[in-house]
C-alpha cells in the first residue's frame, strides 16, 4: 500500500479586522466593513482560493461600555454569519464557536444539524464554557461558576447533543408519496434523557445532517479541558509559545485519545500562530513596530486584567509581571498560566508582556519572511508538534494576502499542503471519518484503513 | 396634504412544500427539496419580485416518530436559513419564529441584531410563547407552563430584549482611528436589569441594526396574547373563519392599541389565508378535491388531538365534534376555540371538520378564481378587518406560482398592492416608525405625521 505524504491542516480564524489589537487603527483597515457582509464574503472566497480547510470565529457573549470606547468591537454572532457564509461559499469548512454554558441542547443542536445542511456537510462547533463573569452576568448568575462545574454541564450538553443529532438514523428517510409514509419511524428515536442538567425527550427536529455530527472542535488547555477534549474534540485549538510545549501538548492530547480506544490521527491539534510577514525580515519587523507604535498600553493592561481576573492596573508598565494566585482563577485557568510563565521565563516587563500578547493574546507570533514561517510550521509539523495550524492574521487587509500569497504557495512548493481539495466536506478535508447513529443497529465505525498521522 | 391611497400588505408564509397538509403528497412536490436551499432561494427570489412585504417561517421545538410517519417535517431552523437567504435576496422581510419561553434574551436578541444587519434592516421576529408538552419536554419541563405564566415571562423578555437593542445608541460608533476611539462610551449602556425571570447586566455584544429593533410579530389571539400583541407587535397574524370575526378581532386590536397610547396604524393586522386557486372555480375546486384525496384522516385526527390537548382518537370520524373542556386547555388556546366554535357552527363532523383544518389548520381557505380571491381580500381590506394578508399558498410548486401570477397581479390593478418597493427595511414596507434607543437624550417620537391608517 502507497501511503500518501501526510498533510498540513490550515484554518483560518477571522477576525474582521485583524488579530492584533490594534489592526482597528491601521492606515489599511476600513471599520465601515465591521459588519459588512461583503467583507466577509471577500475573506473567505480568497481562504478557498488557498484551499485551507475551514474558517473559525471564536466568541465572547459580553463587552462592555470601556470595551467599546478601545476596541472596534460588536460584531456578528457566528452562527448568523456562518448561515449566511454557507451558502456564498462551496467548499471551505465552517466553524462557529458557541458556549454550552449558556445555551440549550436542543435549540443548538438544531442549529448545527441546519448549518450543516446548509453548507452540505462544512459545520463545525467549537466547544467552550466561557470563562468570564461579564459574560456570566449575561445569563441569570452573578459570577462564572466553577471550571468543574463548567465541564460536568459541558459532557452531559455533548452526550445530549449527540443523541439529538443521531435522532434520525441515516437510513430513517422513506419519502413513499404513494403510501403516504415520509419516514420510518423505527428510525427515528426519542433519547428521553433526563440528567443533572437537561432533560429531553427528542428527537431532534430535523434529520441528520451530511457529515452525522457537525465536526467537533476545542481549545481548553487546563486538565478538565485536556480530557473533554480527549473524549470529545477531533480537532483542537491550542496556544503554545514555545516548540517543546507544543510538542508536549501534542503528546500528551494523542496518548489521552489513545487511552480512550480513539486513534491518534482523529484528534487534529492546531496551535495558532501569528504571522507578520515581510519579503525580507526588516520589512516583516517594520510591519510589527507599526502595530507596537498603534496600541494603547493602559487600555490593554485593563483588557489583560478582566481576561485574567486580577486586576494589574495600579503596577507600574515599566515594572516586572507580580505573582498571582493562580488557584484562585475561576476563568481561562490554562492561558492565565501561559501568560504568566512568558512574563517569567523571558523577564518580561509589563510593557514588553502586553507587546508579544497584543498580536495573539497568548498565541504565539512569528515576524519573518515566507520561507522564515513555513521552515518554523514544518519544523513542529514533522516533529510531533502540530498537525496543522490555526492562522491568526494580525491585519485581515494585507496581511491575511500575505500569507495566503506567500507562505500557502511556499508550503504546497514543500508538498506540505493540498493545492486542490479532495472532499466535500469538513470532516473529508481533515481526514476525519463519518459517525454512524449510536441508534443504530450496525453503528458505521469510526476506525479507518488509512493510518495517515503514524506515518 | 394629498393622501396616498392605503395600500394591502402582503406576507408569504413559507412551508417548503405548501401548507397543505398532504401537500408533501402532491405529484408536484419534489422531496428531495425539503432541505436544500436553492428551494428556498427560489420562493423567496419569486415573492421579491412581486414586492411582497416579507417571508415568514413558523416554527415548533419538537416532532415525534409517528409525526415523521406521515408528514413531512424535519426542516430547517428559521434563523439559520433566513441568515442565509438575507445575502441572496435584497428587499424583501424575513421574518423568523422564535419563542421566548426556551431562549435566553441576550442571545436572541444577539441573532435579531444580527439578521438586521446581515440583511441591511428586513429581520424580523415572530414572538411565540409555545404551547404544547411536548416541545417543553425538550427543555427540562415535564409539561408546558400556564398561559399567564409564558405571557409573563414574554413580557419581560421583550423588556430586556428591547433594552439590549437599545443598549447602542444610533450614534454610538466614533471610530476615530487617530484618537484611538471607536465607540463613545456614554452612548453604549449597561442594562443591569433583574427580574423574576432574567438578569442581564449587558450592553449586547453587537450594535444597533439598520431598523433599530427588528419588527415585532405576534400571534396570540388570547386574552393574554391580544393584550401583549397590543403592548409590543408592529405586525399581527391571526386565523379568521368569518369576516364578522376578524372585523370584531381587528376592532378590538385597534382599540387595545389605542388605549396604549399607540397610533393605530402602528400595529398592522393580517389574517391568514389560503388560496386554491383555478381559472376557473371548477378548476380550484379540482385542486382541493385532489388534495382532500391524499390526506390522511386518522393521522389527521392525532395531530389534532396533540395540537388541541385533547385525545380524538377514539371518536368516529362520521360522527360530531365532542364538548371539550376549553378552560382546561393549557396550550393554543383561541386556536383551540376557533376550531371548536367552527365545528359546532357549521354542524360538522370530524372528517368534514378535519378537510377543513387540512389546508391551513384553522385559516381561512378561499378555493376560486383570482378574481374571486381578489374580492374576498378587497372586501376585508376596504371594511375594517385586514390591514393585508398572510399568504398561505396549499402548494409551494404551482400554488405560490397561482398566487404571484395571478391575483398579485389582480391586486394591483385595482390599485391595491404596490408595483415596486417604496422603501429599503422592513419597517419601510410595513410604514412603521424607526424606534429611537430609550437610552437616548432625545428619543425618536413614535408619532409620525402621515396617519394612512384613518384615511
Amino acid at each position: 500500500m502507497i501511503k500518501k505524504q501526510r498533510q498540513l491542516h490550515l484554518n483560518l480564524f477571522v477576525s474582521p479586522m485583524g488579530h492584533h489589537e490594534a489592526a482597528w487603527r491601521h492606515p489599511q483597515s476600513n471599520l465601515d466593513q465591521l459588519l459588512d457582509f461583503s467583507l466577509y464574503q471577500r475573506l473567505a472566497a480568497k481562504a478557498e482560493a488557498a484551499k485551507l480547510d475551514s474558517l473559525f470565529f471564536a466568541d465572547r457573549v459580553a463587552t462592555s461600555p470601556n470595551a467599546a470606547k478601545y476596541g472596534a468591537i460588536g460584531g456578528y454572532e457566528p452562527l448568523t454569519l456562518l448561515s449566511a457564509l454557507a451558502v456564498v461559499t462551496q467548499r471551505i469548512g465552517l466553524i462557529a464557536t458557541v458556549s454550552t454554558s449558556f445555551n440549550e441542547p436542543f435549540n443548538l443542536a438544531r442549529r448545527f444539524a441546519s448549518l450543516d445542511h446548509l453548507s452540505r456537510g462544512r459545520a463545525g462547533w467549537n466547544i467552550i464554557t466561557s470563562g468570564t463573569d461579564a459574560e456570566a452576568q449575561n445569563f441569570n448568575y452573578e459570577q462564572i461558576p466553577e471550571h468543574a462545574a463548567r465541564y460536568e454541564r459541558a459532557r452531559e450538553f455533548l452526550d445530549v447533543a449527540t443523541k439529538l443529532w443521531d435522532s434520525w438514523e441515516d437510513d430513517a428517510l422513506v419519502r413513499d408519496k404513494e403510501a403516504g409514509i415520509f419516514a420510518d419511524s423505527s428510525k427515528v428515536h426519542e433519547l428521553n434523557h433526563k440528567g443533572d442538567h437537561f432533560s429531553v425527550k427528542g428527537p431532534l427536529n430535523i434529520s441528520r445532517g451530511p457529515q452525522g455530527r457537525p465536526l467537533l472542535v476545542q481549545a481548553g488547555s487546563s486538565q478538565n479541558g485536556r480530557q473533554f477534549a480527549a473524549e470529545y474534540a477531533e480537532a483542537i485549538f491550542t496556544a503554545q509559545q514555545t516548540f517543546e510545549e507544543a510538542e508536549s501538548f501534542y503528546k500528551d492530547m494523542k496518548q489521552r485519545a489513545v487511552q480512550l480506544n480513539r486513534l491518534p490521527e482523529h484528534i487534529v491539534i492546531l496551535p495558532g500562530i501569528c504571522p507578520i510577514i515581510g519579503r525580507t525580515e526588516e520589512e516583516a519587523k517594520e510591519k510589527e513596530a507599526k502595530l507596537v507604535e498603534l496600541s494603547n498600553p493602559a487600555h490593554s493592561l485593563l483588557m489583560l486584567s478582566n481576561r485574567i481576573g486580577f486586576d494589574l492596573t495600579g503596577y507600574p508598565l515599566d515594572g516586572p509581571m507580580p505573582q498571582l494566585p493562580i488557584q484562585e482563577v475561576r476563568g481561562h485557568q490554562s492561558r492565565t498560566n501561559l501568560i504568566v510563565e512568558l512574563a517569567h521565563r523571558e523577564n518580561l516587563t509589563l510593557r514588553q508582556l502586553l507587546e508579544r500578547l497584543a498580536g495573539g493574546r497568548g498565541h504565539r507570533t512569528i515576524t519573518g519572511t515566507p520561507q522564515q514561517i513555513a521552515d518554523v510550521m514544518e519544523h513542529w509539523f514533522q516533529n510531533g508538534a502540530a498537525d496543522g495550524f490555526n492562522i491568526m492574521p494580525q491585519l485581515m487587509a494585507g496581511g491575511l494576502e500575505d500569507f495566503l500569497d506567500l507562505v500557502v504557495p511556499e508550503l504546497q512548493r514543500r508538498g506540505l499542503f493540498r493545492t486542490e481539495y479532495t472532499g466535500t466536506t469538513l470532516r473529508d478535508h481533515y481526514e476525519l471519518p463519518y459517525p454512524g447513529s449510536q441508534f443504530a443497529e450496525t453503528p458505521v465505525s469510526t476506525m479507518t484503513e488509512t493510518n495517515w498521522y503514524s506515518a
